[in-house]
């Protein structure tokens, strides 16, 4: 079921950018669980086109319809279904590359793939799926929040310029959701230097889900980080993810890597957390951490080479409303897909008590 | 189910390091396939404890002896049952530190999750576990070379030495499987200077898929990257992966990471690979490259600081058959995950076909 | 994930009786159809309340809304998501029996399982679920009319009146979607006369699929008539199903039961369908042929004995727009689920094939 | 995964009749639980060849091999593989039927399906699967009976005679596996009779779940009854199953076949069992009840038409080692399916518990 994540808390998910609506279905979620409509809605405004002043001028409400699953305020534990209204189709801003694929986007290979698409703003591969991935992030929130669980991320990179000095502060303000630091100005200005050429930037996020006790995740292929790797990577416009030092501990020592521990009024801690809050795919209690590689926006006014779908060599400037960098609205995606991974994995933990 | 991989092409596997023996379950293998078993022998082989003069001295045989689902040397449709028997239990190695969480390693996660643990080796967070991964990639290698694809990994980076100037022609060569380059020799002593040390080093693995169609994988969470990430951060020493330019793509313009296209008599041709071969999750029919950071093994004579299982501080030095680095061995693994997940691919993209 | 039916081609539904509305998703669903649109309201309208003269006298339009999914008229493969407004929400009706448990009704186990439920019209657990199968069956219609294969089932008996001497000449015509016989008349009486006294009648219907190819099914727990059994047995009012000769081969011999084989014009043929079409799980090339029991409508007229959620004894008088028969809604409902599971097999298959 | 079942509690299966082993895994058993191997040696004996004076003389030992997942005889929640060796090959046996299609077999479907199948035995279509559900079955009796659940079955009719004035006094002793009656002689002489006429019969069984807590199960497409009736059906030889009063619902009136309800010691009662323990696809406390039609054994010395697999007519009469009925030795594997469905909706439950 290509479209649907999850094992127990489970979030099918429909919709193309230009159709008549998104929407989906989050099965699996608990009853009893007060559904707050206002932390919802702030969490989809932190996607939400505009939502930055980097960002596209397309201004989509997505205000969410939740259409079951909720009585008095209240989850029941049936599946929630609800939908987001397009309400901002301009197609016509697409009719021009209907017949040609716009490189480092999903043209071609849903072509060759479906035989037919829906060229409209891009279809279904377009970044306003994950709208339904912030609704249903929103809920597992709510969830985890009963727990003590909170999942934050903030852009540590943008445009080759890294956030330097900064302290682990959430929530990070607009517009680029990055923590607090002396880069923020030359991180800015990377964006909007790439804005002003037509062309545009990548970047890197930081996540943490902090307050995660020990045990979620599951031996051999239901490793907990293999588990987010699929959901952060599934993220159209990710391109890769590593867990605590990461690509770093490859070039380290094992006597280096390697997360010490001892006790501390009764409790184990560990002197480090290079592993990144996972052990053998099993949380260990500590902060999970992890960074996702985001590429850089491929809608560019930039002139480009490609090919029409009648296999005749062309050029392509992709004009529009389009973001100079996704990263900043990808955070709030990310932490989404961080809380929904996490409270899957509570529920299979629940499962298997004595 | 978290001891089983796969959508239509399945591994579901078993067994700890120290207990009778680990297996497993194919399911979903198309029937008429001839299954060459010298060619899966020679794939454990690469796997095996002390493939690599680098290597553990527990040595393995790692005979796999297929149960189920081949008659007359023709797969039948039917699930592959098969079992790898523990010739080498020598458990007694492992009383030391039956109390002890080993730093780096499942113990603590394992003990706080299920209360009980199989201390031998490791029980099931043990990388011996992997065998079953290789045995079913080797099948699934047999699969997809009757379509022309071919799966091969290499060592592209050792305790800290990148392999230099190479070129992409596998298979590459034992003790440390990386492309022939000038940097072998300081990439073999970077661990061989780690193992006297008593310490260990990590690496980088790249992985390649050639011959691979467009149109496999799938919209949403069924992205064929998503898919990758999931099988390669199961293997446990994975601590990252990145698709194509990766996280380098997060520094670059939109203008420098999108892949231009041309026709070439008449087909379409990209003009680069930043994407590593996959497109909005679907194969665009470049080459599929990632490469996967391999932490240093985490058994490592070094004295490390650790506590009991009874909530005491202690210091640590774990002796053994213990490699100084995994990334070679990891190699066979790596190829495997990918050529089961791609093979995985095809039966889905085959599915929805008319 | 319970809101979720199939393997390849699935249906995830949501909705309560008297929430905004019903809906859900249809994934997998293979681009390149037709929806036709006529047809779909077509099937709606045969499970509609009010579709028979017995029926209830609440009267919901049912109009599908597909909101993703189809560009043109025609399935591009990306999941159909739907809704279905509920524009008759009499909520007053039900205010009554909040707080009691209706006899033959889910009240009593969702409130146990749950602790909380949305009282109004029985909720999730009400049959007006059904709509939202009954859509995915008409697409999986749709997709199955290429290969020539149909779907159509009948009331064979109602409140104990077996239709008697008929032909199969479907479909079936209102008000009892019964096969046409000398039996029609009796058995509409008893509906009437169980309608007249405050009560109802069960009965049971017979569903037959024509053209289905040999081959459709796996091994194992993956048999054709295990996804059938359960996927009408899903159905809120079945209790009972059984395949060609069913509990009556309980009764025969062998020699008897077995269908034997004969070739024609160099086809192979059965001599008999015992069997009802289906082989060690797999489909022969026969009809498939079911029935399924279907149980009294729970909600009448007449006192019943019943308990109060705070532990009373009470009695209750279920009024309202009930059906004194759900057999012949159910109709459409169980070809609906037949063709959406014999779709799925039809994937399934196609993944396997060379 | 057509071999697999189950969603938190899993059993994947491989074998084949005359291969030289079955066995699978058992994912998601619970940490913790004593595995007595007498009591699982005791189930896998009831299913055993030769089990009864009706049964076939081929004499497994059927013993069960347990490679992982239990240490110091409990369960660690790791997959539990096993195996069971075919030591009884005689594949000669089975050479004059290779190239015909006996009827009320698999060898026609499998032959169309796959193109290849093991002729020996009926391959992974022999009841010789079985054994693997059984050994499942006992380990969730394990698992269930730390709740006080346990479930049983017996068979209520054979060769069309009933069991009659019958208490359920479990368990029920070979060789019939039928409850205490006056009816068991002539039920034994109908299989008799048939075993001498070189034909065979089929039976009834019921099976009852006692103790098992109202709430388990799900909505829609996850109820209980459906998980059941897949589980069920999916045994080769059941042709049927119903629920409660079943069948005989669809001649009731819905005053007649509610379950009304009554407080007693301030808890729920019901006054009558028609549902069968299930309303609206959950547990509601009662008793969970079901019967099971199995159809009279396919492989009879009887001759009967048939084609080969060169498309010509021709007669068979199979010989060898066949029971004239199925019923008996299934009364143990319809037990251990209804177990694995049980302890696996426990499981489910727990998650989703606050």
């Amino acid at each position: 079921m290509p479209n649907t994540i999850g094992r127990l808390l489970t979030l099918t998910s429909f919709g193309e950018s230009h159709g008549a609506a998104l929407g989906g279905v989050v099965d699996g979620y608990p009853a009893g669980i007060r559904i707050d409509k206002d932390f919802i809605a702030s969490e989809m405004a932190r996607r939400r086109p505009g939502s930055t002043s980097l960002g596209t001028k397309r201004s989509e409400s997505d205000s969410v319809e939740i259409l079951s699953g909720v009585y008095n305020g209240i989850s029941t534990g049936m599946p929630i279904g609800f939908i987001i209204r397009n309400t901002s189709q301009r197609s016509s801003d697409y009719s021009s590359i209907e017949h040609c694929f716009r490189p480092g986007h999903a043209d071609y290979t849903y072509t060759m793939k479906y035989g037919i698409r829906d060229p409209r703003g891009g279809g279904r591969s377009s970044g306003r799926e994950t709208a339904c991935r912030v609704f249903a992030g929103a809920l597992s929130k709510l969830m985890l929040a009963e727990h003590g669980i909170r999942v934050d991320a903030g852009v540590t990179m943008l445009g080759g310029i890294e956030a330097a000095d900064y302290e682990w502060d959430p929530p990070f303000p607009p517009p680029l959701y990055a923590p607090r630091c002396s880069a923020l100005e030359a991180m800015m200005k990377a964006a909007e230097d790439a804005m002003r050429d037509g062309d545009s930037v990548g970047g890197i996020i930081e996540c943490r889900a902090q307050g995660v006790p020990a045990g979620l995740g599951d031996p051999a292929f239901g490793k907990l980080d293999a588990a987010l790797a699929a959901a952060i990577v599934s993220i159209g416009a990710v391109k890769g993810i590593e867990f605590g030092a990461g690509f770093r501990s490859a070039s380290m020592r094992g006597s280096e890597n390697n997360d010490g521990m001892r006790t501390e009024n009764g409790r184990a801690v560990f002197l480090s957390n290079n592993a990144g809050g996972i052990l053998g795919g099993i949380s260990n209690g500590n902060d999970i951490v992890f960074r996702a590689a985001v590429k850089p926006t491929p809608s560019i006014a930039k002139e480009q080479m490609t090919i029409t779908d009648g296999m005749e060599d062309t050029r392509i400037s992709v004009h529009g409303r389009h973001d100079p960098t996704i990263a900043p609205r990808a955070v709030s995606v990310i932490e989404a897909m961080t809380a929904l991974t996490i409270a899957d994995a509570m529920l299979m933990k629940r499962a298997y008590e004595r």
